[in-house]
């Protein structure tokens, strides 16, 4: 029989098969990258992007030129654009307003046939240095209320170019999904005076039977309320609500075990298409006690149908039990 | 520019891409069917499925052979089952109960090659009818508090099997998507001591850029704040918020409806894998002033990516306007 479980922050209750849990080779791992002739994010292909707004480069290069380290520019076909007003209204029972925000693109290195999974640490802290940098400029921006940075990787994921590259996405609201979170760890914490993030982590390190890294400052797991086949949250270690305030030895430590968990997860599925995001507090009000940012890892390996659609929740074919022993014990290559 | 909207009932935000909306000529449409070699569902392989619930079939023919013109089965392969207690408990943190509910099938048709949009109007009546019986023989069942039926049609959509089919969960607790439609809806009634959805339908009636078809009964249209491309509803246009209590003749309105929408999206979009739901109140109570059931219809034209994952909204990149522009002036085949 299956498991009801119910995620005690959002309230979200998903169907998880605890009785037969679908391993690892059950699934049919789509590899398909999006394809494309010329790939804008090469090095020599500065002008196929918008001009960078960010790049580590030595001083002697030129703005949009080759020689860069990794480049940050504006999405060529943004979302949302930075320009103009906000404008909301209504509009008889609706309400709208213009998508004023920022859509970003961090491009993680001029090497067109590296994985995020293959750049080195250095590199890797030079990414998430350019994931702080960016949020933490555009806070002077006052019409931005919350920033999301994720990555889309491979075709069935989202993306839309193979070279590797992460976006962040700056909106003018706070976004539902954050919301729920954020009145969940409220209620949680007016209950407990304790931020319920916190306590998951201690339950998740006591129970053992979910984690799958950790170091001094984080801690890698597959949540007991996983929505989908070995999704991966990585939470650090002591309590921190907002991503953009960390600091450069947690850049190290956040780095070392992302970088294992993407090596872990390709050795386990053989290279899924994936999709993370970083959840963090809102802009404004700082400080949050009862909410703590974290990092949710999904490899692409079941669909969506009408049932998720329907009732917000998921069918889970496997434990978060299995998967975790799963990327826990699988030989990395030395 | 792109439009912010928000959905009146569930504060839903999505990025809906006005200003150079895409064509359905735009995506590229997935028409894959999921394979197989033997088809359980096929008139004579009977044997293949559990027994079957409920069945029209003359009544010279015997339970689980040929001759049937609808077959109601359990699922073979349940996300929940009929049998056991809920066992709702806590571990740690979190809540756990046994997955306690109904899964079934429902067979729409002995025909292989006919997809829903092709079943004559008294076989989709037969259909309709089935989904009314089933939700409200389930209904004896106290444990269950929603019953939920939606079809998945296509491989990209979900589909496990290529004879068309719809499906029923009946679920022991009322899901999340349908607690924030319950919540918005009274949150809007208590405000102005009307239905949120009779208002809507007044609006779009009003509004008249993004209505399909009507008839007596029922009238679809492409949502306002629509979070797919050519995403469509059909609403009954007299107050109703419990499906299972539809009447015969409002039955004959809907099927007529269903089928000319399901005519016109193949048309525009060249065959499109799809998914609907139908949204309906909990089982108890009964008699929901603010709450009005309804029928999305969704094509898989879109990638749920790390944006979406991440904030709960949607990035449309075509107009509700646009679409039901196409939809609505399509010519269907005589």
């Amino acid at each position: 029989m299956s498991e009801l479980r119910r995620d005690p922050i959002t309230g979200r209750w998903n169907i998880i098969n605890t009785d037969e849990p679908m391993g690892p080779e059950a699934f049919e791992v789509d590899r398909r990258q999006p394809s494309g002739t010329t790939c804008p994010f090469c090095a020599g292909k500065e002008q196929l992007t918008p001009p960078e707004i960010y790049a580590i480069r030595p001083a002697t290069s030129h703005a949009n030129t080759a020689g860069w380290q990794l480049r940050v520019v504006p999405n060529k076909f943004p979302a949302l654009r930075i320009e103009g007003d906000l404008g909301r209204r209504a509009l008889g029972l609706f309400d709208l307003s213009n998508g004023v925000g920022a859509h970003e693109v961090i491009i993680e290195t001029p090497d067109h046939r590296k994985q995020m999974a293959d750049l080195s640490l250095p590199e890797l802290e030079q990414v998430v240095a350019a994931f702080k940098g960016r949020s933490l400029d555009l806070r002077g921006d006052r019409r931005l209320k919350y920033t999301l940075i994720f990555k889309n990787f491979g075709l069935s994921a989202g993306a839309s170019l193979e070279h590797t590259h992460s976006q962040l996405i700056a909106l003018p609201i706070v976004p539902k999904r954050v919301s729920e979170e954020l009145k969940g760890a409220e209620h949680y914490f007016e209950f407990r005076e304790r931020c319920p993030f916190c306590d998951m982590l201690q339950q998740e390190l006591h129970d053992d039977e979910r984690l799958i890294a950790e170091n001094k400052s984080f801690l890698a797991f597959c949540p007991f309320v996983s929505s989908f086949p070995f999704e991966i949250s990585i939470l650090p270690k002591t309590h921190s609500s907002d991503f953009a305030l960390i600091a450069p030895e947690a850049i190290r430590d956040l780095v070392r075990l992302l970088k294992e968990v993407l090596l872990r997860m390709r050795s386990v599925l053989s290279d899924p298409s994936y999709n993370f995001i970083i959840h963090t507090a809102p802009i404004e009000p700082r400080g949050w006690d009862e909410y703590h940012w974290h990092l949710e890892l999904i490899p692409k390996l079941t669909k969506i149908a009408g049932f998720e659609w329907g009732t917000g929740f998921y069918i889970n074919p496997t434990s978060p039990e299995l998967a975790a022993k799963a990327l826990r014990e699988t030989q990395l290559p030395v």
